[in-house]
């Protein structure tokens, strides 16, 4: 299991006139902690997309326990459960308070895909060596 | 069952470096719909509000099957499949893109609540009404 | 002068917790109202991209007048007041509310520029040509 | 003169299909800028609204020198200038690369308004003693 941290404050932007941050903007605290899970282990998305691999997201489920308000600094717990066999990753999202409340819990899939030929691909093997220590 | 559908131009700001509608960005297309809907019969989420009654989100699926790219006009159908029995309400969103391919689906329970003492609540009385025909 | 009219919808999203629309969404209304002038005369941005001309916005200017709100359905007023002559367009857009009040004043300036050397070019000229009876 | 510095690392859901920051997001950019120089003072703006003062944006200008790009580490430094002498006051923001190249300039004007009667007010006399000392 492979699991990170990363804190976001909540800017005006994000808040709707229920003053509480939008539901939709969830999907990018989730993509904001994968990104930072992946630049912990010494690797960048960018890097991915620069091997010609790209990540759409196929799959979101997100709910929703507590809001978050303006200025909060939230937490955002990241986790990879398993390394992906084929294609797919899951990544687990975990979204805390300053209370340390839990307010979020997010599952987000993707597919590696070759960006060239636009088919499904797997994980970068230099990404997997980075991983594998940690299953 | 009621079903509506809503039509969406897609700009500029709703895509990434993919070139393709950021993924985050379609919890608004349902909220579009989920909207439209709510018009369609007479009545507006604006004037739920003004009664005291706000519908915070609380789940969110999205499947991504298709990608939807920038001009495209999307139809979204938004569809409440049964009238809510206690103070939760589903909405199910298909969205088609041009070709009449369905490109996304996503499912949104959101909560009746009393605004002044933020507790569960129920549909207003004067949207059931209105709503019932169909069922 | 070539002058055009986009209504345009306010959804949730776009509010923040003063209750009313967040200013950094206007250049989304702008965006939305040069998309529209330029699709009424026959021709769409998309074209513009794919003949390979990218217009990066360079200058943007908005004044708030009055607040947009949930649910207001706004008209953003888009004007070409001159053909540019080199690189560099101008856009002005009057944003009304529905009791037709001016809300907001925004000038856009953008240049066009060949995607493949990123170097400025000029309006194309099958652009040109349907544009220039209005002046 | 007081100025401070931020750095925002750019997410995925800020790029748009040129490959780079969409300009309507900057604006995002100067808010996080203002509330990091106010938080440093040992205030914030969630303070000044528990007081009952919120600060409308009436005025933005932005020029745009160079692009952003997704993963990009941009610095927002921001300055005040002068402080303000009525209901109005002024922030100039610059951002930088990670080249330490200026990439973007922006200029913000808000307004003092009381909240409850929504008519002009002053900055908070916490708020201004706190700033004194820079100018």
């Amino acid at each position: 299991m492979y699991t990170t941290e990363t804190k976001i404050r909540i800017h005006y932007a994000l808040t709707d006139q229920m003053g509480v941050v939008y539901h939709g903007h969830y999907a990018q605290f989730y993509e904001i902690g994968r990104g930072e899970a992946i630049r912990e282990i010494g690797f960048t998305y960018k890097d991915i997309e620069a091997m010609g691999i790209i990540m759409p997201v196929i799959d979101i489920h997100s709910r929703f326990l507590r809001p978050a308000k303006y200025d909060d600094l939230i937490t955002v717990r990241t986790t990879l459960k398993e390394l992906p066999i084929h294609h797919k990753i899951v990544f687990h999202s975990e979204i805390f308070n300053e209370q340390g409340e839990l307010i979020n819990i997010g599952d987000v899939t993707l597919y590696f895909m070759e960006v060239n030929e636009m088919k499904k691909s797997q994980m970068p093997t230099a990404l997997r060596v980075k991983l594998e220590k940690y299953f």
